[in-house]
């Protein structure tokens, strides 16, 4: 039986610090945090956020990531919340009219990741929902974080934006087998089982006069077979079939 | 100095189709549109919406993502919303227990390149924002798509579920195709050939008295229907296994 585990699992490196400059609705604080944890990351920075701290729509949207939230730190300036980082990125999506290097979310989450491994803190800026981050912010970074959006509508809801971030700092672990079929409490068939699935269903097929045509039967029987080897079957859906091939053919079934 | 382009172009390929079924907040909907349109992604179709379409709180969140709402089409069943597409993923957090491929979002999106390369269609489903997909729509599916998460706080807001896959999507254009089924001379089957398939199948079965235990049988239909969705049928098979089913049930087969 194939385990079905995505390793995900609490990271022994710090996650990254996600810092909100002048966020307007409390809303997507809240759906921030949310996004946050969803990927392991659980802390936040506000530098002044407009509508005051605690809020309670912040709470309300963020969908029990009270972790996140009850943890939160407060700042008057952005300066002040990097002041403990090590690197620091701009999350933007314009670019300004300013020498900078600029680097994808994927750039930027391995090498937040290494920073990590050398004990060091990384933290991301992101803008106020209107206007996005000042000039002055962007140069307390060391690179800008552009998310590879639509050049015709690049605009990012706040919440998304993080999400695009922590989504690849989670993802920069490795951690995801890419493609699995989960059995549950099955396991897959053995190749004896299949060949009795298809001598069980040949026969049946020969009974019925399905493959009456010689010339055709062998190719007939080959495309068959290929159908039920390209599905991966588990000794339970073998059974199944036996049972749907059975019942079919009117014979009395022993395993529906 | 490092030069600035994303490379983001609108593809020549068709994107993936999004299809929200159940979608309970309007909000929720914009958002997702506005998510879509950040990555290229521009289809848009819902199954039954709770508050009904159009809706001015889905216009009000949607920043500006017009073209996709007013591109929105309406559908009262996932089947029908589904029938015209070559390749349906299901975007759920959980793992149901349920016999299913489940691929990580970046596979599921270059599998789609790959799918748009031969002209086709791809969609996923998602489902409603506090329950998810219903088993019988993920049997509609060929594969789940799981975004790798937090396993301590897994459940992802619905809009920000359909940002990840299309980030990946945009994200994939660059990627050579990792897995391709080789078809020779015949197409893969349309949903409708499936359905069809699907519908042939368990009307036999009622005939002949498989699925008589009446709280057995959605169980065992969605297991059957698993099986097939995860071959990849061509239409020659999905006639060679009507032909199939009329030939064991004792039919006369227009098929055979």
């Amino acid at each position: 039986m194939m385990e079905h585990s995505n390793n995900w699992e609490t990271p022994a490196l710090p996650s990254p610090v996600i810092i909100l400059v002048d966020p307007q609705l409390g809303e997507n604080i809240g759906t921030a945090a949310r996004a946050m944890l969803n990927f392991g990351v659980s802390e936040l920075r506000l530098v002044r956020p407009r509508d005051g701290w605690p809020n309670n729509n912040a709470i309300a949207s963020a969908a029990g990531a009270d972790e996140v939230l009850s943890n939160v730190k407060l700042f008057n300036s952005t300066e002040e919340a990097i002041s403990d980082l090590h690197t620091v990125y701009a999350s933007t999506g314009r670019v300004r009219d300013m020498i900078k290097r600029v680097v994808s979310p994927e750039y930027a989450a391995k090498n937040m990741r290494v920073t990590g491994e050398n004990g060091k803190l990384s933290g991301i800026l992101f803008g106020p929902e209107r206007s996005g981050l000042e000039n002055s912010d962007l140069a307390l970074s060391d690179a800008i974080i552009e998310i590879p959006a639509n050049d015709q509508f690049r605009s990012l809801n706040l919440a998304m934006a993080v999400l695009v971030v922590c989504y690849e700092w989670s993802r920069s672990k490795d951690i995801v087998p890419a493609n699995i079929l989960v059995m549950g409490n099955t396991r897959s068939a053995t190749k004896t089982e299949l060949q009795g699935l298809f001598t069980h269903l040949e026969h049946a097929l020969d009974d019925c006069g399905f493959l009456r045509v010689k010339e055709k039967r062998p190719r007939m029987i080959q495309n068959i077979r290929n159908i039920f080897q390209r599905s991966e079957l588990t000794e339970q859906e073998v059974r199944t079939l036996r049972g749907v091939i059975s019942g079919l053919a009117r014979q009395p079934s022993k395993l529906s």
